[in-house]
């Protein structure tokens, strides 16, 4: 479907911004706020997740955010860094076992470039479907394997100790080495820290919501604990120097907004990071239009998906040009936003004015934030993102999809997070062949007195020793050609007195060209041994594309509109005359 | 299915053996003969083909056929060198970059131990579907390309030039470079050979017709202008010492039969071929079940592909032990096999002891043999894999199509073997899901007066303002489930009163995991906005799945037999209440 191409499409801006109003206005202001306030230490706490300096999360976020909201068509999204996407930066530098940290943060920038050209290029070209590819349980599990990478990596500020790693075997070898250093101040801080968020999302929200405060004002107390544990950690490592005591603080960020930060074009680079900038581009598009799409439903709103693409990309670029890192729409902060009432992408840029702000003027005070604030906020914000029901219910429902979800998820614990993504992608893909390779297939018989044809292993149906009635339920193309060529020979072989073959159709939404010269070849091979090859209820755009072949004028039999008058035609009819 | 495995199960022989009689004998002896006439001078072509010395077609020859007829289950198939796999064998040891010619037999051996492994695994763990993903259109262009490449490269032999190279580009930049050098003798000799052994193939055949000679006869004659040209030409070379003109001749070929030899294990070597292996493997299936599957059928036989797997991996491992290189069924041997009347698999252990006899009695004579000779076999028995009508059936009938078919042709005759093959096969599972992924979805009306539903954009049809009916023609799975998603939502944003979203699921084959989640959260966002979604006409397979889940549980709406029930229910039915 062609669409005319206008300017507002790619620049959405241009159409929101025309309606734009003090109501909305208000509503967007009073989101951001909320973001604003639940993004700040996420930012700084994903650069860490990410190896990168905790300003980066900063720059991304105000790039990232205020680039999206010119491009994108989303009225709920929330643009920045998120864990997952943060955890494939960290596994894609790591890679490259750079020692210099400046080395670290230009191919950080590389890595967010070559994304963010490949999502542009993908929503130019509408080529958005890349993402169905990946399969929702493959996700889930890809999700809640990556979480717990992410949570192992945050045990070392935890614990006061120190570890790295890219799987679990790596993480965990690394952290038994130093188990016995724990540093006990750190410790109790960051279990009291994680208690405090968690009952501010849970206790405190409760309690606020008895007393009839509004969705608004519920929202953002009950998010803001987050923050409130970064000041008042902050506040007590200051008074009582517990970095004097073991407790790691983040140190000196640079104040102000980043310069204009170029990317390392050089070519070995582009080369290792291309990979791992695929993988990440459609784990962030998909994680990104998932909740674009469930909250524009909501409010019965449409989002263009190849627009999101470009939103997305235009985004990335643009952190890659401000010292940031790889971002795409976080599921938590696009739902506060949406429940905060945002109304507009311009939402988000009023976000991104907000960290600016911090950026600006508050760098100072992040000296004294001890790491393990940070870490406890990662693991409060990972832990929801744990599903192994995936596992119970695809076991049950399907054995195909519980292997790809057993292949990512180990794969991605035990190796790492762009082999476990990209094995599971396989999987889910072979899967979905080998299924459709070995379709359902019935030896269909007349239902007695009536028109209708049935299984003749399910019910007690009439047969004729000439005639053999099958009904494929499949499509029929490469996969499944042989199947359908060794199914009717072998059935063939057992019918001795066998002169027409009549294919039940109904099923069959498509026939592609392997399969159109199988049925040719089946024909042939039938009609030489003197048996007639029939098709019946095949569908109105099948018919479409067979009648510009020579399928018909050669077929032995006859095309029937109804299974029945097939069998009625076909009953008494004898049999075809050898073809020599 | 479980079948109880017993020992004949993998030793067909021991099933077919004990019904072995005279009439069998004389049949399977005959026809041996005539296979052996056309498989010598093109066993010895094949192992130039392959950049191997001429014996090592023999052996390959002697061991691929007796050990195929203890395992394989099909009665004509005749399994030896092939063109295809002799041009995949040299691209793969072309790779390797070798300059010791001992090594190379060695490598050849370890290639063919690598694919006889590999598909005997595929047999052993009943893994044969995997050559499913190989579509018609794409083997034939790879064969298309592979012969023109073959012919391309036997040009030097005919021209007495030198050249070398593994695709178009290679081969022509080589033949041009050496050009002016031709050997007006060895090109004279080259078309003569040719024309007599097209002659042999036509105007012989139909003179021996019209005289109605046997068709055993007719067959062995018309394809004994091989062995006739390699009688003659030799003849000729000995005599005028065509040698001393600059006819290049074959030389010493050692007598005997081969020693046993070890293929080479080293790690790195098993690396580098491990992917050529699978591929050769796949397109050495491919080609031999396509032609044992047709022959058996037109004798109402079956074969067993599992079996065959089984087959063909024990002659690759036989042949890696006893100087060959990679053997599969060809298909013009196997088909003048079976017009020459083989009855067991014992016909192909019949043609094994005469090359043998070869082998060991009449080395000498190949000597004199002039390679330009073998070069017309391989030209005129390369000829008819050339099939250009798949490009223009495949432009009409189908774009994906297409699409796959040109990647494999432009990308096996400009870049090589592999890629292009490998190229083929992704580019087809690629366009399979691309279509998939946009099923064919009809919003459909009832036809007035009837209980029919159809396309509303096609037909005079009713709809009511409070019902979305939608038909789905196509299996739900996870590269579709975004479209549907989004389909509805935003089928939905256009319809304001709508209180009914009902997916009439008669096309629907099979719904996987990705799909059912979709489903519920389809319902549970239609369900906050008070919409209900209904299903109606769901298969029975697909019912026995979905009720192990809690999918009809949390569904705001209800299951329907009936399209039309559906409607009838829900014209007059209220909104659903608003879910808060």
């Amino acid at each position: 479907m062609n669409r005319p191409i206008t300017l507002d499409q790619y620049l959405p801006i241009l159409k929101w911004g025309k309606q734009y109003d003090k109501t909305k206005l208000t509503d967007d202001s009073m989101a951001s706020v909320i973001v604003a306030i639940m993004l700040i230490p996420q930012a700084l706490a994903y650069a860490l997740v990410a190896g990168l300096p905790p300003q980066a999360g900063l720059y991304a976020s105000i790039f990232g955010l205020s680039v999206y909201a010119l491009f994108g068509t989303s009225n709920s999204l929330s643009v920045g860094p998120v864990a997952v996407l943060s955890l494939m930066t960290a596994a894609a530098l790591a890679k490259l076992g750079l020692d210099d940290p400046g080395q670290v943060v230009a191919a950080a920038l590389t890595l967010a470039f070559l994304s963010g050209v490949f999502l542009l290029m993908l929503g130019l070209l509408r080529l958005g479907f890349m993402a169905n590819f990946l399969s929702h349980p493959v996700i889930s599990a890809f999700i809640t394997a990556s979480a717990i990478i992410i949570g192992l990596s945050q045990l070392q500020h935890l614990l006061g100790i120190s570890s790295s790693g890219q799987n679990v075997v790596e993480l965990l070898t690394s952290l038994s080495r130093s188990i016995d250093e724990i540093n006990w101040p750190t410790l109790a801080l960051g279990i009291a820290s994680i208690i405090i968020i968690i009952w501010c999302r849970t206790g405190l929200k409760f309690w606020l919501r008895k007393r009839d405060c509004s969705v608004r004002l519920v929202t953002s107390i009950s998010r803001s604990g987050p923050i409130f544990i970064a000041l008042l950690s902050g506040l007590l490592c200051y008074v009582l120097r517990l970095d004097q005591h073991g407790v790691e603080l983040l140190g000196y960020v640079p104040a102000g907004l980043p310069g204009f930060t170029v990317p390392d074009f050089s070519a070995e680079l582009i080369r290792n990071l291309f990979w791992s900038a695929v993988l990440l581009s459609i784990i962030g598009f998909v994680e990104s239009v998932s909740v674009a799409q469930t909250l524009s439903a909501k409010r019965r709103e449409k989002i263009d998906l190849d627009q999101e693409l470009v939103g997305l990309g235009a985004a990335n670029i643009a952190t890659s040009f401000s010292g940031g890192f790889p971002v795409c729409g976080g599921f938590s902060r696009s739902v506060v936003n949406f429940d905060a009432g945002a109304a507009s992408p311009a939402s988000g840029f009023f976000t991104a004015i907000l960290i600016a702000l911090v950026a600006l003027l508050f760098t100072p005070l992040l000296f004294w934030l001890p790491k393990v604030a940070l870490a406890s906020i990662i693991v409060v914000a990972v832990y929801p993102l744990l599903d192994f029901s995936t596992l119970g219910k695809a076991w049950r429902y399907s054995k195909a999809d519980f292997t790809a979800v057993s292949i990512t998820l180990f794969l991605t614990l035990l190796v790492g997070v762009e082999i476990g993504i990209a094995a599971g992608v396989l999987a889910s893909i072979l899967m979905h062949l080998y299924k459709t390779s070995q379709p359902h297939v019935a030896v269909i018989g007349r239902v007695p007195g009536t028109e209708h044809f049935r299984n003749v292993h399910r019910h007690e149906v009439e047969t004729f020793d000439n005639i053999l009635s099958i009904r494929i339920d499949e499509s029929l193309y490469f996969a499944n050609t042989r199947f359908l060529e060794e199914l009717i020979f072998s059935l063939m072989a057992e019918k001795p007195r066998l002169e027409h073959v009549v294919l039940m159709c109904t099923a069959v939404n498509a026939i592609d060209m392997s399969a159109l010269q199988t049925l040719e070849k089946i024909n042939q091979t039938l009609s030489e041994l003197g048996i007639k090859l029939h098709l019946s209820e095949v569908k109105g755009p099948i018919m479409d594309k067979l009648i510009k072949t020579n399928l018909f004028a050669n077929l032995s039999g006859a095309n029937y509109l109804s299974h029945n008058q097939a069998v009625e035609d076909l009953r008494d009819q004898g049999p075809a005359p050898v073809d020599t």
